[in-house]
């Protein structure tokens, strides 16, 4: 198997954007390819969850290839809910570390903010197991009760959960690029309206718009997929075997530490998927980057802080920078080789390696993906 | 790059069907693994074209793999339209190809005949480019005014289309699994009511239920993938250099006889997407199979017949078959296989090597494959 770089990425600023999807796509991926030096990929995989419902248009790989310009260039949709980035960057790995194409564009994007919340709530529902749905579960529905769960577990309460949301959006205050670059106080996160009970407003990801883009190369570059696995688990909440521990993130990291030939101790920072706080708490004892039990006070003690032993979501994260479904895995990995290469202005780590982690739907479809600055 | 084999296929009778489409898929999946005598994939990848809106269920690849009880294995979905299955072929080849997996199991469905034709045709036609549709553009009109161009080329009358409605009919009358197994005549074909002037409704596939899936696998088996490529094309019809050829043909057949090192003068027999009649004579051509113009003639004069010198959709196509839309790109595969290994019965052809065609969308996302059977 060849090895896999990174030739360039490239993203919108995530929000509100009045834009059609497939612009805010091109916005991202001709940034990628600009960083790349190149002007023409061999082909393009394309990330994006629900164009269908969320646009009205489908046929997206085609769509955004030909609004790019690049009409004749092979091009295929991939998708897995939520984490349909990460997806689409293992798509674009395997043709490139089979030999066939040296260069892959790689392209995320959702847009959802111009419609109804709940009809939003609707789309992303159609992740859930059809016969939870039934009685109304929703995500943040099933989100309250693994908190519930975890909460019960003992050692993680209101305080630790509040500061995982504290220090996100700390961080994406210095992210020009994130939905919200507003700084927030715990007494902030639990004094906003509740959600799902127990889960606040300001526990939970905003609705978001926007894209990125990631171009991978057989030739050598700064920044090397390292590894990168694919975890997955029942599509119905209520026939795992625990609730507080997801078995889709344990399969993943293992199969992404596996392929790169070293243990989660090599890590210097992670983006991990925070659409609701406690998730961010769950997956770094899953992704074993922190000690089952240990994650909530690690936070309180600031170690995944900017400044701390293990920087977590320097962007600011699913809660501050945004969570434009599709987009997020591949945001995820923009933001992790601009750390890795020096362009984090204003939030800037240091460190060689790096984890990426985004779940698809409730859980069902996680992936880790591993990135070394050589 | 290693070589790629397919272990095992399976299918389900196409038609009407009451079942639940992942019912569909599991059923042809596991036909899959019965035949390839494996129990459990290392990969999943399905292809269904739009479950949003088909079914109301989304996140498929994680449903279908929870439904089969492979809720561990990791699933990813992909999609580039009507050629969703060749697509997702595709990806599971590389992933054998890159040593990613050992066997990956594709499977690709579609359940659409519980919705009224109106309803179906709108979410179909939101392959086509947004601003082509919002003149009423449907596929079935944009495929009329294509074959109108090809009429107004020359070569081509109402005789020739006709003719390939009634050869593949004539097939599907000996293929227990198709959704048409009755012959037609010409007659028949030029009485049928007007779709899409010139197309009658004997020139269109049906709107079908159906799954079919593939074992792909690196260890060697009977038949091998030897070549398989993608072209592309502007989403828009007008942004077209020409009408009466499909580009993106031309290119996925130029990348699969260039994987494959042989040419079309190796192939025996094929699968064509004729979604409309007209399409399996441009594709024919586009292809390499046949010499620019001489579809006409030579389906005219049976050359394509079962008992042919060039068997063309001995299955019936999508035309006598079915079209359920992501299934079909493999239910080619699974015929070519069938064919090459003997198990093809009241229709068995002599040959070794075999061609099958997709098309997505209006032709923007197009497929080749060559297998040969060793």
């Amino acid at each position: 198997m060849a090895d896999v770089w990174i030739a360039g990425v490239g993203m919108t600023r995530i929000g509100r954007r009045p834009e059609r999807l497939q612009d805010l796509m091109a916005e991202a991926a001709l940034g990628a390819l600009a960083a790349a030096g190149l002007e023409r990929p061999d082909a393009i995989v394309v990330a994006t969850m629900n164009p269908e419902e969320f646009v009205g248009d489908g046929n997206f790989a085609s769509n955004v290839a030909s609004h790019m310009g690049f009409a004749e260039v092979p091009a295929v949709r991939v998708e897995t809910a939520t984490s349909s980035g990460a997806a689409a960057l293992y798509a674009g790995f395997a043709e490139v570390a089979a030999g066939l194409a040296r260069t892959v564009l790689v392209v995320g994007g959702e847009r959802m903010t111009h419609l109804p919340t709940p009809r939003v709530s609707e789309i992303i529902g159609r992740s859930i197991d059809p016969y939870e749905r039934s009685y109304g579960a929703t995500m943040p529905a099933l989100a309250g009760l693994v908190t519930r769960a975890l909460m019960a577990r003992g050692g993680l309460g209101a305080r630790e959960m509040a500061q995982v949301a504290v220090k996100n959006h700390a961080n994406g205050a210095r992210n020009p690029l994130a939905h919200f670059q507003q700084a927030v106080s715990a007494e902030d996160v639990l004094a906003s309206r509740m959600v799902a009970d127990p889960l606040r407003l300001l526990h939970c990801c905003p609705i978001s718009d926007g894209a990125a883009a990631v171009v991978l190369t057989t030739e050598r570059a700064r920044v090397r997929v390292a590894g990168i696995g694919q975890g997955a688990d029942t599509l119905a909440l209520r026939h795992r075997e625990e609730l507080t521990s997801f078995r889709a993130t344990r399969a993943a990291a293992h199969a992404a530490f596996a392929m790169a030939g070293f243990g989660p101790e090599r890590v210097d920072f992670a983006e991990i998927h925070d659409a609701f706080a406690p998730f961010e708490l769950i997956s770094l004892e899953d992704t074993g980057l922190l000690p089952p039990g240990k994650a909530g006070r690690a936070t309180l003690d600031g170690e995944t802080a900017l400044d701390g032993r293990l920087p977590v979501n320097p962007s600011g994260g699913l809660k501050a920078r945004g969570h434009p479904l599709a987009a997020t895995g591949l945001a995820q990995i923009v933001e992790c080789v601009w750390q890795l290469t020096g362009r984090a202005e204003g939030r800037q780590l240091d460190g060689r390696v790096a984890l990426t982690h985004s779940i698809g739907g409730l859980a069902t479809s996680n992936w880790v993906t591993l990135l070394e600055a050589v």
